[in-house]
């Protein structure tokens, strides 16, 4: 099951490499991760998104409290979330198909943020679901290049803190 | 000065720590780090973002090079790129100033993707630059709750490959 872990760390060198190191050690591969700044710039927020038996990431969970400079740790399993993540693709346009991928970027509601005379790079935000969906419609033009950021969350509604 | 280096990884367990470690044990924190998986699902794209000296960055880059499942390592320094970082910021919006913040989300073309009796969530896509200047001035509401992705980079034009 994919589980999406948010990590609250003080901002100092070392603590990235410590949280990765901890998930070497088990064998998890990391699906996604997505480091970054919060309101409050001494502390840095990780998303991680994993797959792996609820019981093993429970336990890692754990672990990753007793790590110097960790500050929090949430599962987000059972929780309602906005999730998003953004991707950029560049993909084949030729003059022929151009129109065809302009519909399908405008249905998807993603925006072309760059053109040459053979490519197009495409913005888009949503889940992860959207962004596979819109790569697989995109994919029979042939991309180039890709990134994604990964997903971040937020929980819904007002906080209860 | 700020580097923005793209890293091409085998999508192994173990990659993410030992590039993370090599950051951390020269002392250097990193701003801001996205990874997921590209076009290709064996293959996995690092964005890290770091502050240093030139001259270190240029080294660790090398180093980079060095260690096993790295593929490719690119720093765009002197590139045209196009860069985009993705944040969801849930901000307190009582009544009397829901208006206010709708307008001023509009005005920075950002969404409005969760509503509580007191809090809004807001997801904005753009440059550091535009996440900034969007959290700063809704920073006086009260930001309840803020996650960034991190950026993202695509080169710009055609690939020359």
């Amino acid at each position: 099951m994919k589980h999406t872990i948010s990590v609250l760390v003080n901002n100092r060198p070392g603590v990235l490499a410590r949280t990765a190191g901890l998930f070497a050690r088990r064998g998890f591969n990391i699906d996604s991760l997505a480091v970054s700044t919060t309101q409050d710039p001494d502390v840095s927020r990780m998303t991680i998104v994993v797959e792996g038996p609820d019981a093993v990431l429970e336990q890692i969970s754990k672990q990753l409290y007793k790590l110097m400079d960790v500050i929090k740790v949430l599962d987000h399993q059972d929780e309602a979330v906005v999730n998003r993540e953004l991707a950029l693709i560049k993909v084949d346009a030729s003059p022929a198909v151009r129109g065809e991928i302009m519909q399908t970027v405008s249905i998807f509601r993603a925006n072309i943020v760059d053109v040459s005379d053979r490519t197009f790079t495409i913005e888009v935000t949503g889940s992860a679901d959207k962004v596979d969906a819109l790569t697989g419609l995109l994919s029979k033009y042939g991309i180039r290049e890709m990134m994604r950021t990964g997903r971040i969350v937020l929980s819904r509604g007002a906080p209860t803190a």
